[in-house]
């Protein structure tokens, strides 16, 4: 039942599909951000079978996204720890979080609430412009291929 | 071969993913977003069998990401257009693209470049806070439970 490999189309959100597409994966690094490093702890959070477990966090590591560890000798345990490649992956992990605040919760309202310690509000993420710093919405970015600088889609053509 | 239903977790991110985490969706929303519209004109970008793809969008419009609009009467034929629910994935689309033109863009540089109308600007996407607008780093982010307020990995409990 595998699919088509994403990682010879030469889209970046393809190629990122590639490495986080997998139905576990996103939980598993949603727990590494909220500071679970062990593989038992994984394990008892995610209620996910240990060997598809183990083959999520083999497969992270593969990819560099986490690390693994040795933190005690005997016998020897390791955990796992993110590496910056996948502290990079945070804004996917909030833009999903933040969509199903707004479309999926119940009528208690979103289960996680998040503070921003610089600032010290309760905040939620917004996706901005590197450039000036507004909301980056989607009729106001237009999409160019890198080569030709022509519209992804060009419908003049 | 269908794995647990993320929908019954209490969890945002496990939600969203129940609704956007089959391999093709987030390929058939980036085209979407690119301004494809027409059945055919997905089957062409994507190379994706016709009937993976029609089972895709109609899962769109079942949850309201897209909605099928006639535009031609005889024959009929039908659009797929973004609803403001699928707009809103934008940032999903973007951090994918983000982390996938910084780490796995061979060479040649990322494929796709973003120019921000608004302020002219050649542009990359940043996520920040909803109320300091700095960037949000995992570090500096707490998550609590909205009920107790208490950290969602609580060590002293």
């Amino acid at each position: 039942m595998r699919r088509t490999s994403f990682a010879d189309m030469n889209c970046s959100v393809a190629r990122t599909l590639e490495v986080v597409g997998e139905w576990w994966t996103m939980l598993v690094m949603r727990e590494a951000f909220s500071g679970v490093r062990r593989f038992d702890e994984f394990q008892g959070r995610l209620g996910i079978a240990r060997n598809v477990l183990a083959a999520r966090l083999q497969r992270l590591v593969d990819f560099g996204i986490l690390e693994r560890r040795l933190y005690q000798e005997r016998p020897e345990r390791y955990e796992y720890r993110l590496t910056e490649k996948g502290f990079d992956l945070y804004p996917v992990l909030l833009s999903l979080m933040r969509w199903g605040d707004r479309w999926t919760a119940g009528p208690e309202g979103p289960p996680v609430r998040l503070v921003h310690q610089n600032c010290g509000h309760e905040a939620t993420s917004v996706l901005s412009c590197s450039e000036c710093g507004e909301e980056l919405k989607p009729r106001e970015v237009r999409a160019l291929m890198s080569g030709t600088g022509r519209p992804l889609l060009d419908r003049e053509a």
